[in-house]
């Protein structure tokens, strides 16, 4: 049985004038787009050009909802009101998906991003907030398939419990640069050794998470992680360079990448 | 024949803590509300409670676009380069429609707002930016019925003649409480009288309007103006009442007022 | 000896098209004015005229900074960086001093709005970094009189401590229309009775305040709450008539109401 | 008689997440750094930390202050009402003070941005409201020296007449990377040959500029052009090389490179 893999990546992020990581590049090497929606970074055109890329490339196209804050990147807690937080999250939503329609793809899945990622990961209120956006939104516009909607995000987190919840389809990811507890917790950006940065090193956990289900933890236990995606960033330093050898090291295991939301 | 008429008005244009207007007043009047989308004014939540009314009534929702710009409320002429403004329009119109479509109803037209509006009416490279914005969500949303979307502009707009090119159905609308040349132009709000204030005043004009077709310009002519939507304003002092009598005549003088875009 | 007092009131809270309360009307009645400074609300030309008015009045001006938050009025916490937070406070605070001067008068003291106001109570890194802004700026503009900067905020707060510790000048403020609890803090605003609503009742209490520095608790104790200041609030229904009974209450108690800033 | 010549560049026009140009390498070339004010580009932490590298290397600091339009950094006209571009002004100009002045330095000079530069240019009335609001900003700050306030713009340009008008000090630039018709006017970006890209030939240029007061026309006609300044650009590809060149040219010519605001 041939192991298969998604690979998503934050996408679209500048603004206006302002640029951020090499979308055209990841867009070859991804085959899953996590595009902004405005609220955290992204302009109209950004999205468009992102989704036209991607839907020629057939790339699936998610939207990376964010909170309403481009001067903090959306990397900061809100407190945003649950209902309030619904409204924004289904304004995003459909206005990436009209851009996406226009361009011939659509939007088939929701990550959050930064701050309210890891809120939608870890409180029940902040993804059911995501999550009945998301379904409510799914339920309503006119679909011409019967593939489910799909919220990403991290094993185990609140977000793809409260996903089953209003009938949309989890799917869990796992980090290809960030090391993992022997509990199978992300550990903290603030400890040493929270991020990797060697691309052989990266790569060689994506083929064991692909083919194995597991990673080494960071007491060199051996964990199981179960992930149907893989998120490699486009915004760092190298990232183009560590996602090309994620990839090249994927398809030489034999491995097949393929978008989690293909039928 | 019975004489048909439509109602618009501008609705939706508070922000966060800000209000302006009554907009549940004034969808007991109007049947068709032009919902601000986020860019000049209207914030998601305001979008929602807007478009949930609206269905509850049956009152027609439009896109009310605007230029970028919450300090200036989208009265400000923008250079927005063309391509970003056919990116901005679809997403702001996108936005929208999610939103309506989760309270049961949709979009059904665009009618651009302040700068945008005016400058929609004169040049041919902004209305056709809207237009061709328009046509292409209009063509890439999975659409249930075959009605075709509305761009409700000035009479002799560029915008109107932008609509036909691309396969759009312009709608000409009137306004109710401003004076007009015996060319037909709207007199500029710098000249006196150019805004009418008195409530009988303005609901008699509407009622010639609905059932002749004919206003009385600012100098004594009587003149054709063929609109199929009346604009009330929702925002100035005393808007409820004159739209509240504007209503009355029209009904008493047994006009129908129903959405343009009904069947 | 003359009991003396100070009245503020959040003032300038519009933005462009969007106005809030009776700036013009508040003014002729409170003797502080704490003016926003465009990050939660408050756009230039806002600021400009509230200052030009509190100048020709003799009101002091307060700067009013808050979160980055149009869209929450600054009501929501927002995790912000500390480092970020000074900086923020320091734009702000420079912004409107710089407008107040060109209207003949100078910013006098800051007083938090909103969601920073609480953090700043109760969070020593928040007041931490409100007051290193305030003394910063404060020790760097020429002064023209010795008299030190003042923080403005809740009696036993977080921030009155900070003030001191740096060198500014802590004033205590109570709240005209809020209960409060026998250990002297404000009843939560999601408790029943917590906000009072009868003017003469609300002027009542503000008389024994700025005369006995007692109040009323919310189970009938007397408990003693010192305060240089009171804030009414400008924005509420009915928010000037219940200023102008508080103040006409106070000056016939013989009352004297004058700013904490003066000499 | 040594030859003197300023060099100045855009410098702060990140914002948040987002980074543009190498502030840090262009302030160990540049003599005056036209600081954004955070209405086109630049937050409160951006604008700290470039005029505290300014202070500690003596580098001038000016206002760039621009348009309000993040989205569109400052590029594009907007039609702002002249009153309310007076208020923007000096919001901006103040901000950047306060801050600059925490640090050690102040504001000496303003340089408006983008479609403000071109419009103040141009336009007599954008010209005099920059002119005013700069002239009320520095006749309203306590001042510890005497030296006049100066407004730096484009030779020739209605920003130096209203400059003067207001009695501020009028300082003319060039710029090095643009190629001048024989009427002293820089050729339109839309024409060829308008960027030179060459370093050599820039410098080149540069020194003939600071020693004879003359530069070769894009026909081939040495044409007279008086200026203090010579704007270095940091943003584009290569742009610290291109300054790096020029400067050492410069000090290769014996030319002295020393702010305008000197002295």
């Amino acid at each position: 049985m041939t192991a298969v893999i998604d690979l998503n990546s934050d996408l679209g992020e500048g603004f206006g004038r302002w640029t951020l990581g090499d979308d055209e590049a990841m867009l070859g090497l991804v085959t899953s787009a996590n595009v902004a929606c405005g609220f955290h970074a992204g302009d109209p055109s950004i999205l468009r050009r992102v989704c036209a890329q991607a839907a020629e490339r057939g790339v699936a196209v998610g939207a990376q909802v964010g909170y309403r804050d481009l001067a903090g990147f959306g990397r900061r807690h809100i407190d945003v009101d649950s209902a309030e937080l619904v409204d924004e999250v289904i304004y995003q939503l459909a206005a990436l998906d009209g851009i996406a329609r226009v361009e011939g793809t659509r939007v088939s899945y929701v990550k959050p991003h930064g701050a309210l990622y890891n809120d939608a990961a870890s409180s029940p209120v902040v993804a059911g907030a995501v999550a009945e956006a998301t379904a409510a939104y799914a339920g309503s516009a006119p679909s011409e398939d019967a593939s489910p909607f799909v919220l990403l995000g991290l094993a185990g987190s609140e977000l793809l419990t409260a996903a089953e919840a209003v009938g949309l389809r989890p799917v869990a990811e796992a980090f290809a640069d960030r090391a993992y507890t022997a509990e199978g917790l992300l550990v903290s950006r603030r400890e040493p050794g929270a991020v990797l940065h060697d691309p052989a090193t990266i790569a060689a956990r994506c083929v064991r998470l692909a083919t194995e289900g597991v990673v080494e933890s960071i007491d060199g236990t051996t964990i199981s992680v179960a992930a149907q995606s893989i998120c490699v960033h486009g915004d760092t330093d190298g990232a183009v360079a560590i996602a090309r050898e994620v990839r090249q090291a994927l398809e030489g295991a034999g491995v097949e990448i393929r978008p989690f939301t293909g039928s």
